[in-house]
């Protein structure tokens, strides 16, 4: 194997890849990444057999030359050396190459590393998935989806189900839900006319996955094709194909959770309320969970108030656009509330109360999309 | 105690002042942050007892009022809490208060704060510093002799007076060196015409101490006021009062340990020999020390090398300047070189041997006044 490669290219390639190697695995190939050339370019992939992740180099794309000189060939390298030495190399461009004996030499400038490569066929070899259960999503689109549910899931493995993402589409709508039990976050969104007659079976996507997923996704209109196996989701662009497992077993029915009438309703700015909660959540630290109090006021106020009794407290007056129906006084957890507010990409939200002792709803004014839902805290 | 302030002045001096306030600290008290309020505006006080730093901000200066509505007083306010109270707060002023049970308020905008504070009276006093052993440096300047020689003090109480930085003025020059007794960091500096008499006895500043206050001088022509007595030394600037107390103890002769011959010197690069010495680390990870070689060669090459057996190696051949003397083999820490070349700011450096087992300079080609020096390692 050799080729002449740009290292800014080499090095984004590296990075993406590098989120599904993990030093912790139990086989030991796996802490390595395994380069693949051939005469279309060069090919990357990592895994923690959990997530696999193939970045692929093209030789040549727009008239541009990204790899040159290519002897096909692949080899595996260790991965725990390898981004930092690509990271540092002197010149803009860098020379691989693997004799029979698996010494790679990686030169650029006056530079020469000399590394003890690995074997590629101990390397496992990633599923090729055949499926007609594939639909596309723009890529901006689907880093929002994940972005607005994904904070949401269990992060204890009591339940390992509710570690992860539920998604499905019914009707031609697709379905983002996560909960931990304590709150639930929940996106929907319509799809096109071309998947109108698509059903996607319930499955759940490892919280973690979706989380890599959106960190290597650049924010773009272009396209990306998710296409669901039994046990395993792949989603693929142009030139980066992430496949993931899926978690076992049945999703908790969550519809019946969102109550359908309420008692009380808060309209009021977003960032107002999160910036209150904030504040109130600072001298509520030594609370579990860090629990603030909301209660209703006369003229449209609410007040938001947080106690620490050995440190002292805080309160404050925000006036809402509009506070409709019975008083309350009810307690949650300040992170919570965050999260979801952080989550909700409207200015204004409406937040819907059903008594201090019942889950309570939060979703932008005029879209139904978007909905996160809270358990309160019993506080007396 | 009562005022008005404005936020951001507050939080720049909130953010100084932390930077004494350990949550460690023996003395409780000293886990809080004093406010004391006079006439002339605020001042902020924060103590771990090795350093102390007050922070005043004036009730008014060119021009622009930074406090009103003040009523005279002090109080001490747990500092786990306050940065992020002030942080936090939603308007540009906040109004701060003390009623006769120390029961604090902080308002801005709609939001209340109510805290606990503590007796003022309970405060340690900083000791007020009466000497003649003073003299000013520009603040940039002080900056630069910090830097170019704290990183060379010892982390390990083995030898304390090792973990501070030897500071003296000779014959109105004024020196600055560390040293953990594998490198050696040394600057001097001539002093102005009106401190040319100034004798400064050889004193010890914990390197701790340097590097804090090094965070809170910002970049600047202003003159800072250094003061020294026997055990603790003030530096002051127009708003500012930084005291630290000194290390006890005789701080080892340093000058015989500089070879005054050299066997080979090599005239390079500063930014050529630093990457190429980083990247020769990346493969002496495993080593003690991340130990690196570096051998002359003929044409003014040298040669850098790292070799991590299980790993692999680099080679890298690097054009000097110049290469004058006797041929030469020797391995050092990759560590201790690149903080050394970190520290030099010029373009050219002079490295001087004297052979393979014995220390080593490097220096600007033309500025005798920076010097670093670096034992080597055995490696056979």
């Amino acid at each position: 194997m050799k080729f002449i490669i740009q290292r800014d290219q080499l090095m984004d390639s590296v990075q993406d890849v590098m989120k599904a190697i993990s030093s912790r695995t139990t086989i030991p190939i796996l802490t390595g990444m395994k380069l693949e050339a051939s005469q279309n370019g060069v090919k990357l992939t990592g895994s923690d057999s959990d997530i696999s992740i193939e970045s692929f180099i093209p030789e040549e794309e727009d008239g541009i030359v990204y790899v040159e000189n290519i002897e096909p060939g692949s080899v595996v390298l260790q991965a725990k050396y390898f981004p930092d030495i690509v990271r540092k190399l002197p010149q803009k461009t860098v020379e691989i190459e693997s004799d029979n004996h698996r010494n790679v030499t990686i030169r650029s400038g006056s530079a020469e590393f000399h590394l003890n490569g690995q074997d590629p066929e101990e390397y496992p070899q990633l599923p090729q998935l055949h499926t007609e259960d594939s639909f596309e999503l723009p890529i901006d689109l689907l880093k929002n989806l994940i972005r607005q549910t994904v904070f949401a899931v269990s992060t204890s493995e009591t339940r390992p189900i509710l570690t992860g993402v539920n998604v499905r589409i019914e009707a031609g709508v697709l379905h983002f839900v996560a909960t931990d039990s304590h709150r639930l976050a929940s996106r929907q969104i319509p799809l096109g006319e071309s998947e109108e007659r698509l059903e996607l079976p319930s499955i759940v996507i490892p919280g973690k996955s979706l989380t890599e997923l959106n960190k290597i996704l650049d924010d773009s209109q272009d396209k990306i094709d998710i296409s669901v196996t039994e046990n395993q989701v792949l989603f693929r662009t142009k030139h980066l194909y992430f496949l993931s497992r899926l978690l076992d077993g049945n999703y908790p029915e969550t519809s019946r959770l969102i109550p359908e009438q309420s008692k009380t309703i808060v309209k009021i700015g977003t960032k107002e309320l999160l910036q209150s909660v904030d504040r109130a959540s600072l001298l509520a630290k030594e609370n579990r969970n860090n629990v603030v109090r909301l209660i209703t006021k006369e003229d449209n106020e609410i007040e938001i108030n947080g106690n620490s009794p050995e440190v002292g407290n805080v309160i404050e007056e925000v006036i809402a656009d509009s506070v409709e129906g019975e008083d309350l006084k009810i307690s949650f957890s300040s992170k919570y509330m965050m999260d979801a507010l952080k989550a909700i990409d409207y200015d204004q939200v409406k937040v819907e109360f059903t008594g201090a002792m019942r889950p309570f709803l939060i979703r932008p004014v005029d879209d139904e999309q978007v909905l996160q839902l809270i358990l309160p805290v019993r506080t007396y």
